[in-house]
């Protein structure tokens, strides 16, 4: 694999990506294997005059990075990082407010892939990480989030606060995941926001967080100290999303 | 690690077991590792009388099953599964309708423990899942779980659908998330309740959604197809803390 390409394994994330019109170079499919969801992958790589290779289950475990390839290993131009302006502009197209979901060191890539799921789902414009220390776009985040990194833009900026601080004077407002903060449910979280979600074992960081209008809890019943990253960043999300539908 | 053993890997987990009030029969800590939580961990074992052996990474790496040990393994009595009826007295006790998270066919451990963790948090009083095909109670459940399933109960049934019919005898409703089921907001999740969450490839199964009361659609307003399942059973155990918190 170059530098240029990225591989892209499992099922899901492999049509998804046909299905979203990114470039596949090369296609690698376990020999004999002819259920469903492989015959529709075969379908789009015919489609697209996508290079296509029949190949041992040795193979298929050799090249792939987060073994759980399920059959299919797709190798396409890298995921690109998006700017910051395009999730702006994506918002303003829909006429929706700006809602974008900033991750603080988020280290494991499965957490990274499910939260750009989330952010998918939940109707975000985009996901913002740091250049440093973050993990990037590499197959397991790309499996992990489902093949919505296909259409959720992420960009990575050089300082998470500075970035805030931009989006403040545009008129965002921030909220971040905190367990001493206010509960999610008193705050008004409906206007043009960016939601700030720490590692697991940190939290968000000392100077971000003072960055943001406000903090949000989420209500803790149990006996241990906090969520799963990627389900307190959901949780979190739908907080939102049930606010802006105006529920119940 | 003989079959009545159980291997707990990583800081959290550990200190977690420890205070949980678990019988821990060995630990084994990285040499030379003198932080603040490894120093917790030692004043534990001190206090409970553990074994404690000092070990190269090169033997933790060794010993350890998830990979992330982060200096220190301990080995206790394997974790043990409950009765649902332990998970009804413990509400009774607490005079909460009873919230049970219900797994159908989960065969992901991180999934798992995510699940266990967020049912901790969210106040429900157990986890029930399928003897067959569920994933178990492994070290890379108890780690993903982050201490949780030290706290919150896990019964293995041999048929879902038959628990749900007996549940429903004594009065609990059930609810399933499906994509196709009413927009959640709409439901009465207030009562003793089962919320029932199904793989990520397939959902709940047909035959247990036949069983269920009803179906509850989490919102999505993105281009892919699903949450992750721990997400999923995170924003559903979420609606449910709302509904019973009365919130907003």
């Amino acid at each position: 694999m170059s530098y240029e390409e990225m591989a892209i394994e499992g099922r899901n994330a492999v049509l998804e990506a046909f299905r979203s019109g990114k470039t596949v170079d090369k296609l690698f499919v376990l020999d004999g294997c002819q259920d469903g969801p492989i015959r529709s992958i075969l379908r789009e790589a015919k489609k697209y005059g996508t290079v296509t290779h029949y190949v041992s289950r040795e193979r298929l475990n050799q090249m792939s990075e987060s073994k759980k390839h399920q059959g299919v290993i797709a190798y396409a131009a890298a995921y690109g990082y998006a700017q910051v302006e395009d999730m702006l502009q994506a918002a303003a197209k829909k006429g929706e407010p700006p809602f974008l979901v900033l991750l603080d060191n988020i280290e494991d890539p499965h957490n990274l892939g499910a939260i750009i799921r989330t952010a998918n789902l939940a109707g975000a414009h985009g996901v913002i990480i740091p250049k440093r220390r973050a993990v990037g776009l590499t197959a397991t985040v790309a499996k992990a989030s489902a093949g919505a990194i296909n259409y959720t833009p992420v960009a990575k900026v050089a300082n998470l606060s500075s970035a805030i601080k931009e989006l403040k004077e545009i008129g965002l407002w921030f909220v971040c995941a905190d367990m001493g903060g206010s509960p999610m449910y008193g705050l008004d979280l409906k206007g043009p926001i960016g939601l700030v979600v720490g590692s697991e074992g940190g939290g968000v960081s000392r100077l971000v967080k003072e960055n943001c209008d406000f903090a949000a809890a989420i209500p803790m019943a149990g006996d241990i100290d906090s969520l799963n990253a990627s389900v307190a960043a959901g949780v979190l999300a739908y907080e939102i999303v049930r606010q802006r539908l105006g529920k119940p």
